[in-house]
């Protein structure tokens, strides 16, 4: 058995293409998304045939495994039709899981292990997936489906392969806005799926924000019957629990964000007194209330009930507070209104709003600890640039246009002493032309793009600091996104961070190295079904997305 | 009865919302896209029971009114079901279809009367639709469907109005790039069914280019095997025939181009010699090649067969002959070729490769006369730039990144005598972060965007040169762009194109007053299961994306 180098896996781009594009069929074939840290392919591979391959779990009766398997024994052979089959009898017949914790009775957290070993050889017909947790045998079933290729029609293959690999960082998320734009939990669902596929592990669910707020409050029915868009527009307590076991059945934990005291518009419909008028400097009528009052108790009473309930629903041991973008309102929702600011004089506060915004934060987390004792509080970097008591709050950092601006954010935040989640790089949201994931469209071409490059620890810093980066998220705000488009807009585009959050820097500083892998694998999820849109100038795939169009 | 005015369709923005945002929910009820030159509203509106509806055709016996109706009896009453209904009788209980002229025997052409009225009166039940040619009753079904309207669940409501109705210009195409990415048939037809609801009326097919060859040449077989990305990537026979028909039926024209003499690499793979190789001025081998060469007779033998074969397969009297970007191939592969050079000077020459490229024009001109008298002849405007020999070919303008280069090249190429359609303002495929289809986000966040503002007859010019304008095409270039993606990335943004072309510019100058009946458009076609993108800020339809995502 001879080992190949990885470099072996990557064809050279065997000819200039034109205006220097990679070659439409620029793709590996059993690369790995993203790419393991260690990860030996030998010569001589496994034909499998999907009616006999069956993935066999040493330790019985685990939910999570069970229903695993279930779902890789259908990803694993993207286009498999019993019926029409013809490969051969398939000469990797079984690949067993070991897990060696048991199997886990809550969500996966923040410290779940999602380390694993995989191991398909030569001349052994089964294959080995060793792992300490769940967590880590979901993610070497994700990596063993991308040994497996099609060479040519209806034979599938096994790269024979050793693997040995874990995640980087322990927070790779996705936030997704259901605000401004609603989106069905069928897109959730989908969405988790792609998620587990590219190895991310959280969920952070914006779920309410000033337009529109479709979290079902059962203690404050009006909330949401007021708040939503629409009856339509609204999630069911069911759907929250379905969308919560979904990713933990995949080792996604689901973050909820509930964004206060600014982007609270769509709170004040239904909750009397919580967010009050704004003003002009010239007392004329300013924007939409935006912004809760914390002058009166009434406020934090109301808050009390909404967190003890919202934190009853979420079992994540975090839950995201929001934070940001609130100076304007502080100014024309609280400055400017003349009730407001005369409450704030007999609070002791003066005129200084920014006084009022220390005492919000100080009596909101209050709240939380005392709703549930033990919650890590996750917020929108200015509330800690602020200097409000930290309490050990994780900073997200989401300022900076470039990524030399995200890198002073993220030593600033750090310097602090704050741990922190990076975003700032991978707004998904923000579209232009181009294969904006690993390049941008300067003059010269092939520039490197945000997506791809930027690094959390990028930044200039401690080793200390450097320890309190916990990852990242891409994030993709809902102004211009739906169930119509969320899924091809963020895919294959949130890949890239994805392989950012997960594998060895050293080995995938390259995007010209990464694309033909990244081909792969975008091909792969078009075959299993996920509308991926193309990335990369004009590619082809072996299996193309079928439209399934009712003709009228 | 009373006349309302239109402006009473239009809903005041009652008040401010979020950063000068419309509000979420501004629409139109029973608003018609793309605005109609006369449309009279009347109080009292009908109800329509779906299962009682007919549209009754005067004329009988012509398929394409039949297979109208048909069609319209579904998209008129989207979300319909016979189980479920529980609307009442309906006081509208058909719509009369009168057609002047007869059935016509072959596929629409630029003459064709798309004008027409819809008269839908109070007291009577019975609707009217009259039109000179079936071209216009499509265009008058399409406008009845957008008077049905759903102002709460289960009961459909059609607005009455008197309406007199027919497009601006004779020319309101999509351009569509099949060869960067393969696109589906499917994908094809689907986007016919979304042009003919926003009543436009050419499919520009470029079927082929640089990269790959999926057009089906059965004279030419190698072309197609060797050309295409593979074997399926390849249309049929019968894949084109269909694409024509379906698109027939639906009154839009189907307009091929073969783009020569450059883009042409895919052509070379199947057909020796046809492209030379391509060098840089010191010699050294250069970019692949990518045009025909003129200096060899087999080259116009060939396509002499090909053209032949091409025009026998597409039946409108319009054929695309491309013809952009020539120059650095002119110059790297002719030029710098030494055999195409020394074959240049035999051929009297000289080294003057503008020669070489208006004898290579001269030369098909008669090729494709020959094969088929009286084609008239589109292409892209430099061919006409270039001041080759005219035979009354149609410019088709793409250059100019501002409203006002377009404009001025508008004006050059009509100054010049030829015919002119305008593509310049709507490259869809340049995406960007906003509603870019009405606006641009500048500081000013609401300032007008190119594509509902740019008019094809916007340029200075004379009387004669504005009448040599036939109208413009939405241009959506494959490099990013694949069935995954193609519906929701085009629509509904060219929907103002489609607006742009259609319409009484004078009643169409503000993207404010256009947002609420173009915002109902799209609801519109979410509900009829067309997949539309957000395109404005935060806002939601009364029936939202059924995603209709199988959990794995």
């Amino acid at each position: 058995m001879r080992v190949l180098v990885l470099a072996m896996l990557i064809p050279a781009l065997a000819q200039a293409w034109y205006y220097g594009r990679p070659e439409p069929n620029a793709w590996t074939t059993g690369g790995v998304w993203p790419l393991p840290w260690t990860i030996n392919y030998f010569t001589g591979n496994h034909s499998v045939n999907p009616s006999r391959f069956r993935f066999q779990a040493k330790q019985a009766g685990c939910d999570i495994i069970d229903k695993a398997i279930a779902r890789y024994q259908k990803l694993s052979f993207p286009g498999y039709n019993a019926s029409t089959y013809a490969g051969d009898a398939g000469t990797l017949t079984s690949v067993q899981i070991d897990v060696t914790s048991g199997c886990p009775t809550g969500v996966p957290s923040l410290s779940m292990d999602e380390t694993y070993t995989v191991s398909i050889t030569t001349p052994n017909g089964i294959g080995i997936i060793q792992a300490k947790e769940v967590w880590g045998a979901l993610r070497a079933m994700e990596t063993f489906s991308h040994l497996v290729y099609l060479p040519k029609d209806n034979v599938y293959m096994v790269r024979t392969a050793n693997i040995t690999d874990g995640p980087r960082f322990p927070w790779r998320g996705v936030m997704i806005d259901s605000s401004r734009h609603f989106l069905p939990i069928s897109t959730l669902l989908q969405n988790l799926d792609v998620m587990a596929q590219n190895k991310m592990n959280v969920f952070h669910w914006h779920l309410v924000d000033s337009e529109a707020f479709p979290y079902p409050s059962l203690k404050y029915p009006d909330l949401t019957s007021k708040g939503a868009y629409s009856p339509k527009h609204q999630y069911s307590v069911a759907d929250v629990k379905k969308v919560i076991d979904y990713a933990r059945l995949r080792g996604i934990r689901v973050v909820a964000e509930f964004d206060t005291p600014g982007h609270t518009g769509a709170w004040g419909y239904g909750i009397p007194n919580l967010t009050p008028k704004c003003y002009q400097s010239n007392g004329k009528a300013g924007m939409l209330p935006n912004i809760l009052d914390p002058t009166v108790n009434s406020t934090f009473d109301f808050l009390s009930g909404f967190f003890a309930e919202a934190l009853a629903l979420f079992p994540d041991e975090y839950m995201h507070f929001g934070g940001d973008e609130v100076i304007d309102d502080m100014n024309e929702c609280w400055y400017n209104n003349p009730e407001v600011r005369s409450r704030m004089q007999q609070l002791g506060f003066g005129s200084d709003t920014g006084k009022l915004l220390n005492y919000y934060w100080a009596r909101l987390f209050d709240i939380i600890d005392k709703a549930r004792a033990g919650t890590k509080k996750l917020v929108w970097q200015e509330v800690l640039d602020q200097n409000v008591p930290q309490q050990q709050s994780i900073a997200h950092v989401w300022k900076g246009a470039t990524i030399q601006e995200a890198y002073e954010e993220m030593g600033k935040v750090t310097a602090n002493g704050h741990f922190a989640i990076l975003s700032s790089c991978w707004y998904m949201n923000y579209i232009k032309y181009g294969a904006d994931w690993g390049y941008v469209n300067e003059d010269a071409m092939r520039a490197r793009g945000m997506y791809y490059q930027c690094d959390p620890q990028g930044f200039h810093g401690t080793k200390e600091q450097k320890n309190l980066v916990l990852g990242g998220e891409a994030a993709i705000w809902g102004e211009f996104v739906d169930g119509t488009n969320l899924i091809n807009r963020l895919w294959p585009r949130a890949s890239a961070v994805a392989e950012r959050l997960w594998s060895d820097p050293s080995q995938t500083q390259s995007a010209d190295n990464a694309w033909p892998r990244l081909h792969e694998f975008k091909c792969r999820l078009i075959h299993r079904g996920f509308r991926m849109q193309p990335v990369m100038d004009p590619d082809y795939c072996p299996y193309e997305w079928q439209d399934g169009y009712q003709e009228i």
